[in-house]
């Protein structure tokens, strides 16, 4: 079928995929069948850049809460891309730079990505790179027009690009404009109940089957918390054996910032 | 009769030319009788410039919606001045210059036109060549200042110039007073209702004549996208040969930012 | 009689005098009254510098609504002072400077006017030169306050100078301050009824006197519409013999920013 | 008597003295005793700083409607001190400096008094000098902080200094705290009735005793003008024999900002 | 157990530790059990940065009152990690510097910390870092950024990071999102009632004991005083050996900034 | 008795307490028993700084209305002291300096007074100091991060610094959080009754006494005014000896700024 061809392609090895890998630390756990689908989809925007002449550049923007997975996922896309020239802009590889710094950096990793006959770029945490704060509002509208340009700029001719975008702060987008500049959207989720709190916990393996169980007693009903956040607080209950279940409950229930 | 002259005129070679074809990829497709008025008020507007002493300078502002076709129907109305000197001004053309080395930009391609007989000066994309952005709201006054002074600079004695402006925020023009710089405006039509659709997928040929009566029939009475956002919605059903119709519709209808 | 001594007094020949005549390029039509008391008005103020010892400076502000043919009447008064030294300061003319470099030729404008013994100085749209706009608002303090000064300084011991200024904005210079930097104030008016529209056609000549009543019977009582929009419209239906009264009845009434 | 004995000083010679009479080109007209009453306030400030080690610096600000003659007065004050410095802080001198540029002269200027053994600086125009604009409101704090500092800043052993501010902008100066700086105020009113402007006429001597009359007749009652505007109209109608009565009215009713 | 293990360790010697020891003049007194609750979840996030590899970069602010001992508990948990590198970033260390220096000095040392297989960074005062001002309100948001960005960004493989901040002021923490920016947090409290009270002076001994149950008396029922207000308070009293509880009670009460 | 150790001490000798001295130009009168209080409660911060090892920076803020006394009273509680090192931050000090070069000035200052074991620093008139205004309001951020950084920065092992800070301004000084870094505050009360003023001029001797009963027998009941203004309204006064009572409460009473 038309998703197998991408999937029988092996990721790219190399420096690049080495970076890839660091923004999935611990793994893509399937603990809900919508990551399967968000995987999907990002194959089939994948394939159209690679096959279709009439549009040459396809953007995507991920945007689910704090900590649910959404540079991970993004890293995975890059990958399963296959695509010859995969580069991330994230703002902790733009800190300290002047803003027309970021914006000569951003600017560059477009160019290079023009070089290549089929590119991804990861555009991770957009209101961090754009430095925005909600006081005020401030953010850097140099590097914010920047981005709205390079998102809607046609590549040279013969040249695909796809631009993936990640963000927690849906509604800034939306106020400033840049989310008509992606062609589509993927919400990414929260884990939101006790059954997907013990798929995600499961294949974690952090805890025993019992601890398991007695935690998802102790959370009786709805939670909203991020995979990312649910694997911060096991790490920390593991420090104390005497009270692991007690210190996972309270870490993911208000010490952790969910 | 008085258009007739200027139909037979044939478009200009070179690279200027081949500049301007790309901005209308996916050519400009009659999908309302609209389109042909719109090409036909431009070519008065040509004329007026070539003929008349007593308006050597004359203005026109492209409007409508996001993905409506406005930057395709300006770089028609370029090729069909047939002006020795057709340029664009565009964002994508600035990218990474200062608001210092954007003025000098505009400026430059303005005193160049006067330097032909006849020219015609596309400025794309009004509110993004202004760094708009709502919030604030923020802006460059000076490259609004540049424009609002250079669409009403007359040209040297005996030059003509006529300058086609877009944009898709025409609400925010008039805030800024940049409309007020423009002679006359032309409104941009997006397809709104199933019968310009199908008129569209017809002749966009990427349906089989069942699939387009197919999406007829579950779009059902009106509906509002651009002719861009019809395009990138048919490309990326293309790749999913089992679900084409589905995949297109879920486009259209929220998955893409009508 | 005392404004007759003027009225004798030939305009000024020379590269200056060419200047001032591309600010009229359409003449000076007499379609009311208002415009021979505007000018009449001009030479009274040109003659009190001239004789008086008391007040070797004076200074008026011409307003009215967009294309009301201020910069053209301005111009005219400039003429007929007969000064040596008449100098335009316009926002095109300043186009590309930075804040500072605009600062800079102003002031060196003055103070060239200071050494002819006497001087007239067009200031034409202040709202431009000032880079004002309306979203903020925004507006280059400096080159205000320095306009402001200048507006008020005192030329040196028997120097004379007139200052002419131009605005569309008039509630924008109280707002500013500005108004009260002029000794007084000359409104310029739009064409506002069907008779001073066809006053107006008549000396223009474009129409065929049939045409004319043709346009008078469509446009019905009060209009708004400024001479060099009239101008536009017309030039504009030129190009198209068969709908020429259609042409410009519908670029006065909308097409055409009135 | 004690103010006497300043009454008998000569004004001082000199350039100074002759850059003081510019600003009080048409002289000081009696229009009201209240004018007699602010210049022997003005003497007793300049005894206070030449008799009194307790307070070795003195300040005063003259504050009244646009055009009421406050610069003229802040002048004449200078030269009733008959101290060997005297120096004027205006807008007109500071013109197209930057805003440390005008900082540095400022405080040249308060550096040169000190080394006078007595000393008068005339701070004219403070608005002006601020670069104060409603709108925003606007202003120099630069400026502003300089000259709150200075005129507050005791002068080194055994020197004197007396400070003469001049404002419009009464209310203003005070929401910018500067009215505290100074130790204490002046009014300096306009023309308010016919009697008073039948005064200020006669001094003057432009007009005919019959021609003042018929002014008289015309104004009846109320008005609110400066003696500057006084004089300008004045000088207006001079230029129009037939038509001088009318046109002063014409120019002080309206035509001219009151 | 599980935290004896870390209690053994002895703290590092050397020039880092004596810093630290400078915010720790008075010691740590256990006035209430909350501060061993607090010094034992540190130690517990310690160890967690010690022992996982799934959470290289764990951090934690430490919230509170002023004046109520955060500084000098983030530096004795920075002596209880007995990390290798441990630095405290503090406003007195960077005042003085520029923007761009202070951006450049945090980047510094968090670059340092990589170097270190374990390191603790203590981000002290973080409003006072960020120069934040209510009125406005104003910040440096490239200061905040750039901690943001790094608060978040994960350790090259095999390095830990484990940073403490603390701040007075968690609302603002909230409003400029800095505080999702950490993984955990943990109040400092006030000294509340007069039975907490009694403990602190006990255990400071600069109070005979019928001193303190003067002060007591004094007191009656709740107050709310920070531990370093306490010993200011009480260092004046000292010195007025006939007045010292009246001295001490007035400085807690009113005199001294609560 | 402990503060008697201090009152036998004699104020140093030098450049320094000239300068001083400088800022008492008229003695400090008793013309109510809370000067003395103020004095008492200056000498007891003094004494803790030199004596308590705990507590090695001590600041204390002196508020009240305009021209109270306070910064005459901060050089006292200097000269008092009888610290090595006694200096004075002030406004006029730093007139014309960049933001730079007044933040490098006062860190520069601290930094000396860290060279000496003990050492007082008076920054006198904060709002000025931060070039504080209202109006936005506006001040530097710099300046009062920079100030705020300083009060609160421990002086290296073994030195002693005392902090006296005047203001005028004591809720802006609230708004902008500087307050919360002084150890304590002493309020500056203005002269508000017609016994405090019999006290004060009594003590001036420039009046007679019958003048003085004069004086007291206009004002009846409640005033509200500085020492520092009654001392100008009466030098003033005394420069017209025939008007002197009258002179002097005209001044006190609105001609002056109270
Ligand atoms: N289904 C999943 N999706 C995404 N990440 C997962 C999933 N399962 C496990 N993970 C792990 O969870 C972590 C997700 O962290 P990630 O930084 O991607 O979150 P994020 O949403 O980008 O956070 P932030 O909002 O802070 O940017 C990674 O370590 C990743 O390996
Ligand atoms: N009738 C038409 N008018 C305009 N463009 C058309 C038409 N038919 C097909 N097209 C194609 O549709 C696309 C229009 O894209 P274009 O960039 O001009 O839209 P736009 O309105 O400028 O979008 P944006 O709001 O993003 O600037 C081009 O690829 C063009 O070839
Ligand atoms: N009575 C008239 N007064 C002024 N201009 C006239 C008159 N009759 C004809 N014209 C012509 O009309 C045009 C007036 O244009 P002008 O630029 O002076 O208008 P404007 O009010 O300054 O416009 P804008 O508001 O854009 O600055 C000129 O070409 C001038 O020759
Ligand atoms: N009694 C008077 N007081 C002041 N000026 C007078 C008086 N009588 C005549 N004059 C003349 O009137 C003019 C006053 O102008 P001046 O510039 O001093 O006014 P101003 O109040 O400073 O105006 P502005 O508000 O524009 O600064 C001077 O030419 C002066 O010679
Ligand atoms: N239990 C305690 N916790 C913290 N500090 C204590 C404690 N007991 C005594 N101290 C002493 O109290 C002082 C606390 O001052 P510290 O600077 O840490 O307070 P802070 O809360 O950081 O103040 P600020 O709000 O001004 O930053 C130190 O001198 C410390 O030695
Ligand atoms: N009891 C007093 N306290 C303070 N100053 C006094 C006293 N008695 C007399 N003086 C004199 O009064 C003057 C006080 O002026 P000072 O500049 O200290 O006032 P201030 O409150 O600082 O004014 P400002 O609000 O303008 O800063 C000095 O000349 C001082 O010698
Ligand atoms: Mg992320
Ligand atoms: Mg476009
Ligand atoms: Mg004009
Ligand atoms: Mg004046
Ligand atoms: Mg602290
Ligand atoms: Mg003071």
């Amino acid at each position: 079928d038309f998703l197998g061809a991408l999937d029988e392609v092996k990721p790219a090895y190399g420096a690049e995929d080495e970076e890839l890998q660091t923004y999935i630390l611990n793994d893509i756990l399937s603990w809900t069948p919508a990551i399967d689908q968000i995987l999907e989809d990002g194959k089939l925007i994948m394939n159209q850049a690679r096959n279709s002449d009439k549009t040459p550049l396809v953007s995507v923007l991920l945007h689910g809460p704090t900590a649910s997975g959404k540079t991970a996922l993004a890293a995975r896309l890059g990958q399963l891309s296959d695509f010859p020239y995969v580069k991330v802009i994230s703002p902790a590889k733009l800190v300290g730079f002047s803003e027309a710094g970021k914006i000569q950096t951003i600017t560059k990793i477009f160019d290079d990505a023009y070089k290549s006959q089929m590119s991804c770029i990861i555009v991770d945490d957009i209101e961090r790179l754009l430095e925005y704060v909600q006081i005020g509002p401030r953010f850097s509208n140099g590097i914010l027009q920047t981005l709205m340009t390079l998102l809607r700029k046609t590549p040279p001719k013969g040249r695909k690009l796809v631009v993936v975008g990640t963000t927690s702060k849906k509604a800034v987008m939306k106020e400033l404009g840049i989310n008509e500049c992606f062609d589509s959207e993927i919400h990414v989720p929260n884990i939101s109940n006790s059954d997907e709190l013990e798929k995600a916990l499961t294949l974690m393996n952090t805890f025993a089957p019992a601890e398991t169980q007695q935690i998802k007693g102790r959370i009786e009903g709805h939670i909203w918390v991020g995979v990312k956040s649910i694997i911060m607080a096991a790490e920390k209950a593991r420090q104390d054996d005497y009270n692991k279940v007690e210190r996972f409950v309270d870490a993911i229930s208000g010490g952790f910032v969910a």
